[in-house]
């Protein structure tokens, strides 16, 4: 699809110069008022290409600029973003529809990881071994891969790309970021401030696009790596392609975060954490909170009583206004398929305890609005339980014991984040020892791993071995160098050896 | 192909126990002979599956089992591989041909790996954060995965296997061996030793076999991860297929490890350091190094005189004869494709400078034998320098400068091992960072990295990310769950979050 | 005080050579029986001195020997700990009094130490950094100090070396122990065992001795750091006197280990493990629980109730004999101070609910024993609450909240160990927080930390910065250097710099 | 002494507020000049204690704030000293007199030191062991230890403070700086900065003063920790006191620092990096390098001559005149000092090549100069080889041997830091091995440990174990604090236990 009004258009970032223009385009549109508000350039395999290129050019210095320099880039770029701050959240709201406070906790989230990259120094040193054998030592290097590209969702458009490039980029490699085309802005306004933190040209870079960009970036061999954040369908796709082409793949996919609450837990934390984490961002989250498990009917009924009143309390409507608790969802579209998923589970027999399928703010009556829903009386076969809803709805599963709500825990295809509300010592250890789930809470019901750590999930959600950012993001985007070393002694003859050497 | 003297079939270790009957089996030569000495069962489907499930139920005892009683196991196992070496060493030697001092050297460098699993209380450390927010606290664990699986190559029968399971069972896991079927005892008699120190059943399991039984185990959806140890183009399928069922993957693949000589070079050291590094165990290694490039034609000359004299004082022979430099090559297949080699380096216009085409040892005529082969004049475009040869020559291609030597090296598509000669420590550093090579020797002609370092070549020398043993194995081998905790206070109540929580 | 019978005298072991010549001896007493049973050997100044000449004669080489190497010294000796482990368990029961399997839980313990000394290759390793500026590399090395002393008392003959020396050793140094003059046999049976292990002449010495032994070592510029565990006020003289000639030095002192008893503890629980941690080893251990602070009179009055049926049930004698709970105490000199401290108590208004005063088992009438006693009603300001009772004594405090028994261990000169009793996760995270002491146990009466983390206490009970054993025993005995390296190309010349270089 | 002009002087930072009373007052010079620039007041033991009881009092609030928000901190304090990086470098060039382009090096040494607090959050991380025993955890937190202090010389009055509080406080603790009260503007101008970082009153304060300060600091027991950098004679007396009074101290003394130049070395590179490092900031540095070895009378012949020449092209004068290559000496009773340790050369019979000591740069004929002075032919016997000269003197030592060239450095009683000049890696691996020196250059005239590694030389150099900044920095500062912890199922009890428990 072609549009004539090329001033809208949000393009691309190619070796540090902003490209808008573009055969092909794609609305892009805000959510709020269900209005079409820019249009998104999409690259052609060339243009990828071009990127590719640009990014392969600028390595051998920026692999060979001292890692504390390239570190002060990265200093520099939180200074910025937080200079920016207010734009970008701004330009997340327009393009997402969530509320600017949202936004700002997504991108401070994001910087977090900038933070983290500053840590490069310390991070990368490698391990020095002396006197491996006699007068011969070993160390390891941690070395830039050279071009890494990152494929990231329309949910997190600030947050999720700082998770691979600050990273990414701090050990030396240069980036190619594909964003989600639904709200491209503040993606690219945020990569374009790296250029005035001191990056050099083509280190960074974004292509906008679609499946072509994404395969020309799975296929083509100069890309060494690539990180990928979505929906499992396609992290599968991404893994295994990446993967037949010999590349390292980290793929992060779905979720479906379950909360047990148990008898002894502090039901007034319980009840005001999950509003937040089940409807916050509209539950478009791949940590939010979706389904409660509830031990014994006492607590179900006092959990469901106690919610559907504050339900009652939220406000949800336009990203700008501050006062909303959350706001609209992505495109009609996914409105759409949200409602199906509330219509499912009524007709497989759950309750709809709180009915947020007619919500129309007043003054957005065309946004993608879903009032926040309550489901009670949800079972594991439902479709509304198997599969990811992605938006504002919390399920109530009744279980008797804490066994039965880990055995559903364990049995679900996905295993990202989870949670248990409880006082006791034992009972939390038992839940995090054995859940089969990657970020586990107690008492915490989004527990995303801070910046210093590393994100990633079990089972369907994750298919890789390295988690995003942190530690295992350092991992990832470098590659182990071993080197051996012993210096000849001019006076010293050594007899051949033809067995298996063994060093000492 | 089946066999009706069920006493000399080498079978299958499931479940602690061994099991040998078979209905399918092949061939185990003796390579030193060219006689068959016994048959290597061939594991169906089922069969395979049976240990998978054995693996399966054995986990979670084995997960639940300290790490220190874990560690202990391996501490007892490293006695029991001191006290049976010569056995160890003689089964090497049988079937795969190399003389008993490098089947020695092999077993010492697999107990380095044994030795290394014993630090696992240390290695296996995860990381607590204290304060993540206002008293919340978040933490590292390193899982296991469940059950794992190696595939493993002829030609390190025992120290190979010995890279990743000490590794993977000491961090939790059980464990499938699939080793290589042409010389299977050495492999399974260390395996049957880690009962004797105190291993569960199940925990450690081998099955011999052929493709059926290695594409079992990449479909299973039980099989958590895949280690594997060959060629480049099985290591390409191993990992596509791995992965496309979601598995993670370590696959390490082909070499053509190249020597630089500098003209400052101690060139005695150089000749005799050669000679064991390219024809030990006759070339057959994929650290061993088989390419000379002389920096020079004056240091070429004279490297190429001091060498061919000194190959005339090698003796090639019988695995037992410890006078002997080194031994058969594994099949007489592959014999004929060494030959090969030589003959097609010889028809591209290669000079031949010492030739073991005719090699017969005394008393060993129908042995495998190739003899220490010396190649002059060989250029890029041959393909005797393109391909892997695995087997005793060595060849020497001749450059003007030193970046002509590097370029070479890194114009080939593998990138496993490589070494310089110098004594300048310029000359020394530039090439270990620039050199597109994982596993790096500065006067160290074999740079296989210690056991508490990593193993694993660049470009097609390796798929994945983490490397084999050492601190990558162990990140391998398990699964990061991240914990965030936060306890509740009696007197203390929130209000709701609706935006993304920062935790601090 | 000489002795005429040189056969039974416990000598030195210097150089590798066992040394029971003496001009000086004291008597060793078997506790449980109250007689006379060896002669120890009491170094003059210049047997001390050969001792730190054998050992500097020794480093050298040592210092060289590849760690693996090292490392293997102390596989083995965990082997021979092993095969020698009922020998040793005599020795220490002879002479110290403790039951045997007491003193083989003492072993086992020590001989952790060695299984985590077995690490070294991993935790001696270096960082390296790669280009801290262009083209300049810099790394961090862990180089041993040369010969070191550690100085140990009586309680724990075997595990207190243990911590020293297997880390020392392993780490390229020399060592000196000046164990207690006690109970020194097993300390130097074990200590002979490292030759049979494999440990060159000269690198582990042993010297018994009083003062004057301890004072060569603090006072000789050939120690570079000293090592002690006992008292407080020795303690204190050892880290003055031993920094006051430049060394480095860690000194471990005495403690006062309180047990916080919440109302919500699993009381059977607390009953029989504080049974254990009060009264197993006479109480003879510097991480005995020997006051147990009530969290309300209802918790107290129970807990008195369980604690003193259970101690009817509680058997104290002769250490051979494996049905006793626990044995004598080490003298009559302490065991005069014992009772001392009970009668003090009574005097100062404490009630005696069980007494041990007149403790004489049938047959061992001479034997040094205190009975397991039991006080309440025991106040901050008494005599027995304020010291360290070293004996078989249970004192109970009574609080009314959990922050007037954290206020109780805060304000107390000690701060080795403590522990809390609950099931409250925000109970047990909010005292793990602010209690000032080092090693806390959330439902563990005697946390001792394992051997790969540190031991040491807060306040009084520790003087210096790094603890015992473990991570800080890596760091306490070795000295780092730092390398920074850039090799001159011929062709680039620089300007001199006369500001302050940035390498960057 | 007293002034009547309080307008000039520099005072005290205490809780947050500047504070220039005082009773007492010491000149402050311009060394370019030899005027009485200001006067620093010098604070009473009561003044002192104010300070320690502020800091004591902000201690509890600052050790509860999350790690990541002191970081940040950090990251607004480097933000603020780049923008103030001019002013900062006049300070310093007033009062020290070194020219501003190296106190634009010193401060952007200093600043890395900040850099590395930032990576507080990962350098914090604690270790956490799983199941050291059955459902038994245990982990080390490293807690902040309260109030301490540190005490600064003259030579590097941003930097060196700069390596003490930013990481004393990013780990929690509060602070009490003594600078030196030689030039002290600079050092508290920065300390002011950090109220605007964020910082809250208290947690860092400054005390002007002489030994009344010193001792106040030393003797009080809330001053849980000392760092020292200064003299020999004074580090000494530091450590001797703050650890007789059971602290913690570090102490950090002189040096005499020689740089081996070999027969191989690339001589350019030597001459202008030795006039850096031996005349650069006057020498007075503890890391210049103020002693050159010759290996061989042809390379010290050739090395003096180049030397000389370029001596004779070094410009010394007022620090304002960045065309200076170095500035005056701090006052004229070190002058006098400097210049009668070139006159015993002379005596003992040395070579004065080039004499300094006639400096009168024009127009500041009354400044406290000495001008670049070369001396061959010294010998280790003589008083200006034996002490510490710090000033722009550089003596040659002429050897035959490099043995001979590393025993003179061995024997010398300082082991700060050291440098080789030779392209061959054999010799630079056997130097870095055998010298006993903490911080070793290869090619590195001045090897200064960048700001992620750790300060620290050996021998009389150094007292202590942890170094300065760096990872060795965030260990001093914190106390180890080590947690197990199990938690108790309602339906398993236990019996008591008596043995020395072990966790497995």
């Amino acid at each position: 699809m072609t549009n004539s009004n090329t001033q809208h258009v949000v393009g691309h970032l190619i070796n540090g110069v902003a490209r808008d223009d573009a055969s092909r385009t794609q609305e892009v549109y805000n959510p709020s008022t269900g209005e079409i508000s820019k249009y998104v350039a999409i690259a052609s395999q060339a243009t990828v290409e071009e990127a590719i290129t640009a990014a392969q050019a600028a390595f051998p210095a920026w692999r060979d600029t001292p890692v504390i320099k390239r570190a002060r880039v990265m200093f520099k770029f939180k200074e910025l973003l937080e200079q920016n701050a207010d734009k970008i959240c701004e330009l997340i709201g327009q393009e997402h529809g969530k509320i600017l406070h949202d936004a700002a906790g997504e991108l401070q989230r994001g910087i977090e990881n900038v933070e983290y990259a500053c840590s490069a120094p310390e991070f990368l040193k490698g391990e020095f071994s002396k006197n491996v054998g006699p007068n011969i030592d070993s160390w390891s290097e941690f070395q830039p891969l050279g071009v890494v590209a990152g494929i990231t969702p329309f949910n997190f458009p600030a947050m999720v790309p700082l998770w691979m490039y600050p990273m990414a980029i701090v050990c030396g490699n240069c980036f190619i970021l594909k964003p989600s085309e639904r709200d491209p802005s503040s993606t690219l306004f945020i990569a374009q401030l790296l250029k005035q933190a001191g990056l050099p040209d083509g280190v960074m870079n974004v292509v906008n696009g679609d499946k072509v960009a994404v395969d020309t970036l799975l296929h083509d061999p100069r890309i060494q790596a690539v990180s990928f954040v979505g929906s499992t369908p396609i992290a599968e796709y991404i893994y295994a392609t990446a993967t037949s082409t010999g590349k390292r793949c980290q793929a992060l996919g779905g979720a479906k975060n379950h909360a047990i609450v148990m008898p002894d837990a502090d039901l007034d934390n319980v009840v005001s954490s999950l509003l937040g984490a089940a409807f916050g961002s509209s539950g478009e989250r791949c940590m939010a909170l979706s389904v409660a498990v509830a031990v014994g009917d006492e607590v179900a009924d006092r959990l469901i009583e106690c919610l559907s009143q504050q339900i009652q309390g939220l406000k949800f409507g336009c990203y700008a206004d501050k006062s909303n608790d959350f706001g609209p969802v992505i495109t009609q579209q996914h409105k759409n398929k949200v409602v199906g998923y509330i219509n499912s589970a009524e007709q497989d027999g759950a309750k709809i305890v709180v009915d947020g399928r007619q919500a129309a703010p007043q003054g957005f009556e065309n946004g993608f609005f879903v009032g926040p829903t309550l489901i009670d009386q949800v079972r594991p076969d439902m479709l509304s339980y198997k599969e990811e809803i992605f938006g504002p709805v919390l399920q109530i599963v009744r279980v008797q014991t804490m066994q039965q709500a880990m055995d559903l825990i364990n049995q679900h295809e996905y295993g990202n984040g989870t949670c248990i509300y409880t006082r006791d010592g034992e009972a939390a250890r038992y839940f995090s020892d054995h859940i089969q789930v990657g970020m586990v809470g107690i008492n915490i019901p989004l527990p995303v791993p801070v910046a210093y750590h590393s994100f990633g999930g079990w089972k369907r959600s994750l298919f890789g071995d390295l988690y995003a950012y942190g530690p295992d993001g350092a991992r990832f985007y470098t590659r182990r160098k071993t080197i051996t070393q012993r210096w000849p002694s001019a006076n010293v003859r050594e007899g051949a050896q033809f067995s298996m050497p063994t060093l000492n």
